[in-house]
């Protein structure tokens, strides 16, 4: 294993002057954490071993004095977190402390959503200059339209093994069997979950390979953990009953963190959309441009543009807004992938402009993940979405649309922007 | 605007009990930021209003007060932030505090980059439990086979405006005339940034839309502003010397933070790829399974199963490692989206098991954007490529093959506990 | 309308010397045919009506001879053909004559299907030389490996409307009335047609847009037209009971002749997969290579490459096959599209080499469209399945297995090609 | 091998009561095409093997004989071709006769091409009814509105082969030592062709496995062959320089016959697109509706509907149109895949409605192929295209502006019925 001390150091750097080794037996007593890292040092311990000898902060300090030791950097800023160590286990490994990401709010901005009603203030964790400010402008545009409409179209977390068989007719009956026992496969999956729902196993078969498509209704929790848990249990049944043999409990068919058109076409987590109609004197007036011009950039851009790409993502910037509000709220990051798996619809109508965005598959809870962290758990508040809903899953369905109205102002903002032709220099500006 | 004593209140709770008025006049003192907060509540400023009438931190403190007035929501945790308000000027706007996330290290791990040379600890922010604990059991099977070769294959920040013309027979020309015209393009784009190179400029006709994709070497910063910046005084030429006309700075064929095959085929960012062949006998000892059966999941999984999903993504969990080293170390996250074109490879050699992953679309830069802030230039440090590398564009391609490094390990260790079947039982112990 | 003898005359050459004009009064009488032309060079009729003037066989002359007289150009091949004019009336309109391409057989070949079982000979109609030889060789090889299993996955036909609402909100009622109303969309749907099923329907909303996507099972017909007609029936209860209004009878969700996800996703048409175990000795005696060489080109050929394409068609050369016994067959050309929607995988197995060929969209009928025409029904007869099946879907059940036996028959020759290095020189010598 | 006399029979049919054998001595005497099959059916001779031992069209004679004999289906229609069976070798192996497609004709259009310019017959074979009628309503719109301009954007046909190496290392470098040799592999590639130009080779690295694209311009040929061999020169040098190896000479990324994001974004063969501008009374009067109509069912089907599946082809139907034009004049059909990667733009301007269709990857040839088949040529020859162009390439870049064209009165066509309703009706009159 590495040594701060060896060869060309870390990071091909010089090694750093001073390491954490134990000191002199007469030398000035050690802290816990001193005395933790000290032993790491001296192999005795592992990195990841320290929190079965100390509390996690002690473990975090020490594990921070060990990589400042050996790489002679310090973690001052990184040390300073406003979470307990404790409360964080769940988390991560190997905790040295925080990334810190500034938070803006933007708003607020009165929402018609099924679950969410009412006004609210954006919570939005980015380091990209202008985004704040841009889905700020675009909020007031949807205010002063009288709000923004936003519906959860359907909800469904899956998760989707593959298996192995032994050709293609073998194949071909799993598949048919996993049709007719949907029964059996819910019994077993859903006796792992108190409150997961499964909805549908859907099997596709590829040669000798059978993927079972487990869609569940997980309510307030994003559910990926659920999903895989109540999986691996319906998989046994599987295995039990039919010649398939199970390869991997994620066969990528879920499909999770990868850009997929299953996710853009047949939906994961929550689909969900959201417009708004804007006067057009408000166009004209606000954002300078017409209802017109919006949307030839929507076509030109979001769709033409899209489409010579090769995209999944017929929009401007979801993933801009996505991204800042699942930091924001404790989601996964990761999952900004498919939360990019968005269409937005611009058009003038008589009266003004009709904006729309549909997020085919945003993937948010407000239990479990980072929801509990401490400044997690104060922005899901801000929303009034923390926890378990009433019913169970109107809070997960409330942050959805609620980050669907967000997405909506950042392409009102956006298109209009460029409409009235000033993303560059709206960049010089502000970011920098 | 938003009041939070009317109506329903905010989110459609009853409206806080306190809000935030001028007290009367023989009150208590107020501080700046009370005050600064009592005057936006009476509506004489506006929120995004409070820089211009005090420092950044107050005005941070100001609007903490009027939205937790409004509310009802304390946000302590969010208030408590490592960086300094002023320092985030350029990253946000709205400021009232940050997001904080558990940061983890993994490692070290020694890389025979070109760039990074060395042995690293990678820093992982995320709230993604068992994350952590994955990276750094692949990083401890890489160490042990000796470390993991990675090379940065191509660099190229791309930015694709969409001009109107008025047909096929204009568009074309115009196209043409792109072609003979790179220098004139050049000249105009790198008038506007020091270190920035346009490299090509690729014409696309879709009927009277012309998009020019411009790509750039951007050195050590990611780019996109640098590149919108120098796109947007080229296309004065374009417009000046063509019949075309500018519609939208970006005709996303960039493409920019949506999953677009333009990415996964010809690369934007760095195009990055690292490898490790590890020893049979570690595979069998430490893995506890063998290379034919890694071999075989990646094939039904990482091939067969994002081949049947419509994928752009032939990996396991490539973004979960780019979403958490994005995020320590200050990157775009909604960059995530195209950090996940990535394709993992696994073979059974005779000596053992090969395995790539190839990122074909990584968005980096170790200046500008959030790198500056304090946690994340702490964990730039740590991996030795803060700021401006010498050459330039030697930190940011240090960077993008530590990445791949952690993309490769998070790969290597989801594979192995695939291929001997303990994924769920991971996630129910670490995960929750 | 064009005039034969009028400036740079057709096609920018110069103008032919005779035209078919109406003779002195004293010449030779004129034959039915000449008579026709003769009016429709004098602007009397116009060419697409020449069928309400004369039998189908006299109009077909006729129009030749303008055509003729027009461009200078003698139809004398296309003039021949096998099919009677009239028998092509549902297939063609303003008939010249036939295209003819020569057909080839490949085979025998024992099948061991569902649908179809016994030893078939497959036709083949292509302009691509060596491609019979080389689906023959895969066929033989095959067929001394005992024969291919062949099953259809699934079956259903799809067509999807697109529906314009005033946003979100109604398009989410649109959604969920149609979810809560399938028996009346298929009352009316079945009303239209004696054979098909509505299997389902999905509704898929965009902002004001609604997709319904109808899944039919069409029997032995590929039922395109069925659904059309089906869907167009339902659609009057969706516009009478809820607040849409129809904007296109086909928004492109079905997917019909374009390249799309969905397709290969879901399926459309017959899902339909065949494998076949190719003992080691025969690789290695017949095809010259090992079955871990077949596997590696199709990992690294079909999967990586494919994957780096960001392709949906995971195959060597399915699309080679399906058109050519599409085209022998009667099979509508247009939909080789969603044909080419094909995942093939390779692994060596213990005893041998384990090939399987997976099309998730192949529409096929052996009722209908050109499955009438002369030589097309001579093929299908060769197959044993021209005309409808017993039990009704049988007959399009085995065409599918046998396409999918065709397909793996190439995928095996040009792996096994590739795999011994010969390609180009196949080419070389019947290629031209 | 199968044998007509023995089991169930072929197609598990009972056997045909007479099967091909030699008669007794003093029986009739055979005609050639008699004894072969006898000699076949003997096991003597294989079905391939016919034409070393007599004329190409005894050789195809005896064919038929044996296959009826063996399935009781007689070929009569299949056995009347109009081209010499001499003449088809290079285009088929195992003739046994022709498939006979309906050829209609739709026109005449005036063309504004760069390289088609005057007046155009195009010749449609197809067997789905309505769709000559369809172009050719389009045409006449077309036609009344002054013509359709057409351009070829881009001229390019690539061959991708696969080459292992040891590790990412070596992948670069191998990739870098491409770029760099480009002359080298002109040479070497360019030295087996007459025509061929060897444009660009594009690197791409996934971990072992290095794919270079090599882009020609192949003048008036499609130019598949000519790539291949001219590619597999180069292989030579790559290999010998370098430390790859050739897996395959095609690796997928070319991309030939599936679907594949790299061509509808980087093109291949033809890029190719066509635009018409239509005044608004003639839109009115003649297809009885509105530019605004037709450019809405543009964006909800083309654009949003085809976003939504995840689609590469943003148009209507443009995939008939190039299938029947395809098989009219001699190109290869499986390639219709590509030929289906089309955006349709519509847009209401002040004066009317401006249509266009672009063509990203049309792949088409007027020599080699089957483009001197009888019919073929014919069809070539009504479009004064046949053979090579004056300068070399211009024939096919004229047949591709013209099935551009065709294409884009195809969308003219279908979208103005759908934007005035009567789709499904007309396939009830004419589609049967």
């Amino acid at each position: 294993m590495a040594d701060g001390a060896a060869g060309a150091g870390l990071n091909g750097r010089s090694p750093p002057l001073e390491t954490v080794r134990a000191p002199p037996a007469d030398g000035p007593a050690m802290t816990d954490a001193e005395s933790l890292a000290a032993r790491v040092a001296d192999g005795e311990l592992r990195l990841h071993e320290l929190e079965e000898h100390a509390d996690a902060e002690t473990a975090a300090a020490a594990r921070r004095a060990v990589v400042e030791a050996e790489t002679g950097v310090e973690l001052s800023a990184v040390a300073e977190h406003a979470f307990a160590a404790e409360s964080a286990t769940a988390n991560i490994e190997n905790l040295v402390g925080a990334a810190q990401l500034p938070m803006g709010v933007a708003g607020p901005v009165p929402v018609h959503g099924e679950a969410a009603e009412g006004e609210y203030y954006l919570p939005l964790a980015t380091t990209e200059g202008a985004l704040v400010a841009s889905v700020n402008r675009g909020l007031g545009t949807i205010t002063e339209s009288g709000g923004a409409t936003a519906r959860v179209v359907e909800s469904r977390m899956t998760r989707a093994p593959v298996f192995r068989t032994d050709g293609v007719e073998t194949s071909v009956a799993v598949a048919d069997w996993a049709r007719e026992n949907l029964d059996a496969l819910a019994e077993a999956a859903e006796a792992t979950t108190s409150h997961g729902e499964l909805l549908d196993v859907e099997p596709h078969v590829v040669g000798d390979n059978v993927f079972l498509r487990f869609a569940y209704d997980t309510k307030d929790a994003m559910g990926m953990n659920m999903a895989t848990i109540a999986t691996e249990a319906a998989c046994e049944v599987v295995e039990a009953e039919t010649d398939a043999e199970l390869v991997a409990l994620s066969g990528n068919l879920c499909t999770d963190k990868k850009p997929a058109a299953i996710n853009a076409v047949t939906g994961r987590g929550r689909t969900v959309a959201a417009d708004v109609e804007i006067p057009r004197e408000l166009v004209e007036d606000r954002l300078h441009t017409t209802p017109e011009a919006i949307a030839e950039v929507n076509t030109r851009k979001n769709h033409v543009g899209s489409a010579k790409a090769g995209s999944l993502g017929f929009n401007a910037q979801a993933a801009n807004v996505v991204a800042a509000m699942f930091l924001a709220t404790g989601q996964d990051a990761a999952q900004v992938v498919e939360g990019s798996n968005a269409i937005t619809t611009a058009e003038a109508r008589e009266d003004g402009l009709y904006l729309s965005v549909t997020l085919a598959s945003l993937e948010v809870g407000t239990v479990g993940g980072g929801t509990k962290l401490a400044t997690q758990s104060e922005a899901l508040d801000l929303l009034g979405v923390r926890g378990g809903g009433d019913p169970p899953g109107a809070n997960a369905d409330a942050l959805a649309e609620l980050i669907a109205v967000g997405a909506l102002a950042g392409e009102c903002s956006l298109l209009a922007a460029m409409a009235s032709r000033h993303l560059a220099s709206a960049h010089e500006q502000l970011g920098r």
